[in-house]
């Protein structure tokens, strides 16, 4: 990419002195451990960071966002590298602050419903410590990614239409700026307005405006019950159209999942599973025993309006977390489908109105192009992914593969929708956030100038600056 | 105030006369009209503007907007004045844009459970128009205040509980910034991670960084079942006991609001209400007929865990409309228990664990400092109001009123807590920002100065800009 011109190998080397010196093995420069800290999960190329640092403490990350900031060098924050659009890729070189020694439990307030965590502690990890305080954090993106990434990310998932995103579910950060300031964005109180908002300004920011070495998460309560179905329709219209029913009368679904055909059919190939392989709605009732019932009961009367067929039932916890590991594991799923490809993964978000026709144009548009292409979708929210799987040696592939995209995602924003619903821009989607946004790429770039002058904090992400 | 001495009177003029040349009669200069659309509310000193615009598209907003900045002249975006802050002062001068010509619907769309509004429509205005959609905009500040207001002060009230706050419920923004560009901060997808988030920077941020000139909003089925009641407890204590454990225990409550001893006597005898006085919790369910029902039963038994009473129930839509009105009447319940006194309003907010100890602390404050202040609050966010009734001409009393202030703003601060919940810092609550964000308040000013170089937009609010 053009922007590798920009790097500064001697300020590269001088920066990476001083922190040898300071952080001596925390440092670490080994072409293979720099590889696995930049991209991997997509087509999206590997470009390597100069070296990898393994701060301890917010006072560490402040010395270190020093040392890169004397001498210009790229900062780019890393939790466990699951992220799709190549936020972690060091374009101009620079150093990867690997959060991974920064997982601790900070505080737990049971009475307040929140927890305060280092950025680099797991979902899963977060919930296994969680375990016997009878609370829970929902958002779950699938992949086990950190606290600190799924913030810098605006992650959500498959409970968010119940649970909301990390916008919703993040009450403050501490974050290191990019000349080594330490700022926390809010207190503690669930409600606020004390001037602007910047823990949502940084919640989605992609670490391109500091450092997050702390967060405070809203828990929730564990729902005394739980009960999960999987449900077939004709067609993906019709799963749509019950959807859009469902939300409508206030139904507190807590998951609500769609997957197509195709999909259907590399997750029972995968996970050796055997629901019906057409369109089907995956789905979670959470609430007390009457609540799930009757909010079951209710589902079942819509999708039957729509021809949907019987729910296929799994209360027990077993059953349960087996039916949601094969819809987490879609994407390892679609990854066999074509053994040796790469994933193009997309991640489009409409108003739940236009979800329908999205999709059905999107599917007819993947058979005219002939890929190999299963669709699943977060439909409560209007959220649904393409994985397209490319053969990255067949170039017309690849450049078919790319132009589909591109009319996905204009598409999208033709019908009032975004090109990222939770993934992010990265490097991947950088195209199309002007298109998204107009002037308003401008009033980011004024507020990223403001907070890095320098433009070190994870540069060549989500717009570049003029002048770099 | 001192800010008043940096007014430039040659430069208001010369924008006065370009605004009276392009709108005419929509620019008023009259004093009365003028002290009208200036603080007026509480004990902040009103401080008119030069002249009062009433523009009718953002086009025109645009327009002004360019002549105000080629002056430098102040901008004060005005709804209907019914901040509590002084957010809509001229403490420098300038021109105030009424914004009550635009309060148009731009759309409602009852699949995607959203409506665009102008800024000028009131909240009661709106779900009066949307009366036949079977949808509602929940957000209950208890004044009919405009959307615009609403957006600006990140307001939220009495069901923030359930439904969130202007934060949660706005979807996007149009905004026409300090030079006269506009933007639309987002699409009207229900999540993003598209870039930075423009629409949570705005909401809040009163007035300081443009003027909203159009709002998406997030609707709201209207519940098949809605009920409400008051149930007396023994103390104060025992009534936030109750509320934690309700909100720990998930209960999907739509209101729960406190009032003390002395709030409902105030209520009782300007509302000719028969409330039990002695602390009172107001309750509301939304739901099913069914989840309604459970939802009031488990109430039912927790506040018997916690000694409260019967719950005094009032299902018909009537009975509850007299109910809620008289809860929103508080402000002017309180006036009237010392006719020609001035109320100086508080809004703290605190982690709800601390909420029966900030509440305690403060009731025995009041009494040490001999203040008639009732309180009302917003109990299961931690929110709560003092509405400390002062004597103006009793500079004692006023000394004694200001520094109990000061005193809980520090006692919620001290709880992790917020000086603001709802209200906003305006020109009020500047001197705690301060306390509460500490260097992040350095973050707030470098955006402000990104986004409004010349300080045109609302100065003197929030924070002052040095050397304005």
């Amino acid at each position: 990419m053009a922007m590798v011109a920009e790097r500064n190998d001697n300020r590269i080397a001088a920066a990476l002195e001083r922190l040898s010196a300071r952080f001596g093995e925390r440092l670490q420069t080994g072409m293979a451990l720099r590889e696995q800290h930049a991209h991997t999960t997509t087509y999206i190329p590997n470009q390597p960071p100069d070296g990898v640092l393994f701060p301890e403490s917010t006072e560490e990350v402040q010395e270190a966002v020093r040392i890169c900031a004397e001498h210009r060098v790229p900062i780019i924050p890393f939790g466990v590298g699951t992220s799709l659009e190549g936020h972690v890729n060091a374009p101009r070189g620079g150093i990867c602050f690997d959060m991974s020694r920064m997982k601790r439990v900070l505080a737990v307030n049971r009475e307040d419903l929140d927890c305060t965590v280092e950025p680099g502690i797991t979902r899963e990890e977060l919930n296994q410590y969680l375990r016997d305080t009878g609370l829970f954090f929902p958002i779950d993106p699938g992949a086990n990614a950190t606290l600190g990434g799924m913030t810098a990310t605006r992650a959500s998932g498959t409970n968010a239409v119940r649970y909301g995103t990390m916008r919703e579910n993040v009450l403050s950060l501490d974050v290191v700026l990019a000349d080594g300031r330490k700022i926390t964005t809010a207190r503690r109180a669930r409600k606020t307005s004390a001037g602007y908002d910047l823990t949502r300004l940084f919640v989605g920011s992609e670490g391109t405006l500091g450092v997050i070495t702390a967060i405070t998460l809203r828990l929730h309560g564990i729902p005394q019950a739980i009960s999960s179905g999987v449900c077939p329709f004709p067609s993906v219209e019709a799963a749509c159209n019950a959807v859009i029913m469902i939300i409508q009368m206030g139904i507190p679904i807590a998951r609500i999942e769609l997957v197509n055909t195709l999909g259907v059919q590399a997750i029972n190939r995968y996970s050796k599973t055997a629901f019906p392989e057409g369109p089907c709605l995956f789905v979670e009732f959470h609430g007390t025993e009457a609540g799930v019932a009757e909010q079951a009961q209710m589902f079942g009367e819509i999708a039957a309006e729509f021809s949907g067929g019987r729910l296929d039932w799994a209360s027990a916890a077993e059953e349960r977390q087996r039916l949601w590991k094969a819809r987490h594991d879609f994407h390892w799923s679609t990854v066999t489908l074509r053994p040796g490809c790469k994933v193009l993964a997309t991640d489009v978000c409409v108003p739940i109105s236009r979800l329908a026709d999205c999709i059905v144009e999107t599917e007819a548009d993947i058979a005219e192009t002939g890929l190999i292409a299963p669709i699943v979708g977060h439909v409560g929210d209007g959220n649904f992914h393409v994985a397209v799987l490319m053969d990255m040696d067949n170039r017309d592939e690849v450049r078919r593969a790319e132009s589909f995209v591109s009319r996905l995602n204009m598409r999208a924003l033709s019908m009032g929708g975004t090109c990222t619903g939770e993934h992010g821009i990265g490097q991947g989607k950088m195209r199309y956030l002007e298109t998204e946004h107009g002037a308003g790429v401008e009033v980011m770039r004024s507020i990223k100038q403001a907070l890095d002058p320098l433009n070190i904090m994870n540069p060549g992400k989500i717009f570049d600056m003029t002048g770099g």
